[in-house]
């Protein structure tokens, strides 16, 4: 069954091994902030650092693997039709917010919306890091400079993570101005079952 | 006093607000994984994704500041005769020395002797996140590919990081082959007194 994420919003949810996460641009250019933790053991989650090293790419795409600061696959993207994601920055708060748009009134942002919804499993806020920013289109040059552009994703595309193992899952539809060509669209998904 | 960390080894150490951390490569193309909490509350700690996004830039030198998930500045470079670290790459563990050097005996690695000399403060593993690996030459590609090149330092080379709230500090001489142009040398390191 769809599930619909309302813009600037975030939900948690449980996935088992083997079931397949589907994740859904429905309107195109729209990021999702995911982030997952190990259903039996909260001290173990998704690391960006050991999946960039493992996969010895910042490019994500069909066959990456998403792994925990312990060293095991969390994920595996299985289909992508977008093969524009991030894994370097963390989701947004109320800080991030003051810092990149001083003017606008802040939000509690991607972070925020994950710790709400992981608050329900009991998971701590500093227990958040770096999210996979699936169908977030960060440019970094030769020289290093980090550029957000607007997502590559167009309306309907979508990503495929299968789950190896038992995980406690957060989800958002981004809140970012800049990450989203500037306009708050919904994020859908799909738990498919295991193959 | 200058310290000596012996090679394939770490520390851990406090500094306050104000004092100056020097950290030397003394033999030259060796590695120096850095990490840190605040003293006050162990919940804070170094985050390379807020660092990332902050910065604007996955290429740190001098006037560049290394940010805690709290999005508190922890440290700022304030001089740098190297200008070229990594803050991607999560540290190695005993599984990463599987992964990357499997017909080799698995050592600790960086992750290991952070997670040692940090116990000694009562912080648990799970907490160490991506270091700022200080020293280190990672090549990423237009592509996205991740390349581990031997360091640019020069004996003698240094940096020197100002701390700019009480931390617990870790540091360690890097054990890893490829990083260190396969050969496994001290590092160095002094507290400065406030400016």
């Amino acid at each position: 069954m769809r599930q619909t994420i309302q813009p600037r919003s975030g939900t948690a949810f449980t996935i088992n091994k083997g079931e397949r996460l589907k994740v859904i641009d429905p309107e195109g250019e729209q990021v999702a902030d995911l982030y997952a933790f190990n259903a039996h053991d909260k001290n173990e989650f998704m690391s960006s650092g050991r999946s960039l090293d493992y996969n010895e790419s910042t490019h994500f795409k069909s066959g990456c693997k998403l792994y925990s600061n312990e060293s095991q696959v969390m994920f595996e993207i299985i289909e992508d039709t977008v093969e524009e994601h991030d894994f370097l920055l963390t989701p947004c708060s109320v800080d991030t917010f003051k810092h990149f748009y001083p003017s606008d009134p802040p939000v509690p942002g991607c972070h925020g919306n994950l710790v709400a919804a992981f608050a329900e499993f009991d998971i701590p806020a500093h227990h958040i890091g770096t999210t996979f920013n699936t169908f977030m289109n960060v440019d970094v040059s030769p020289e290093g400079k980090i550029a957000v552009l607007p997502p590559t994703s167009k309306a309907g595309d979508y990503t495929i993570f299968e789950a190896k193992m038992d995980m406690i899952v957060g989800l958002t539809a981004c809140s970012a101005g800049e990450s989203n060509n500037f306009r708050y669209k919904p994020i859908q998904f799909e738990i498919l079952p295991a193959l």
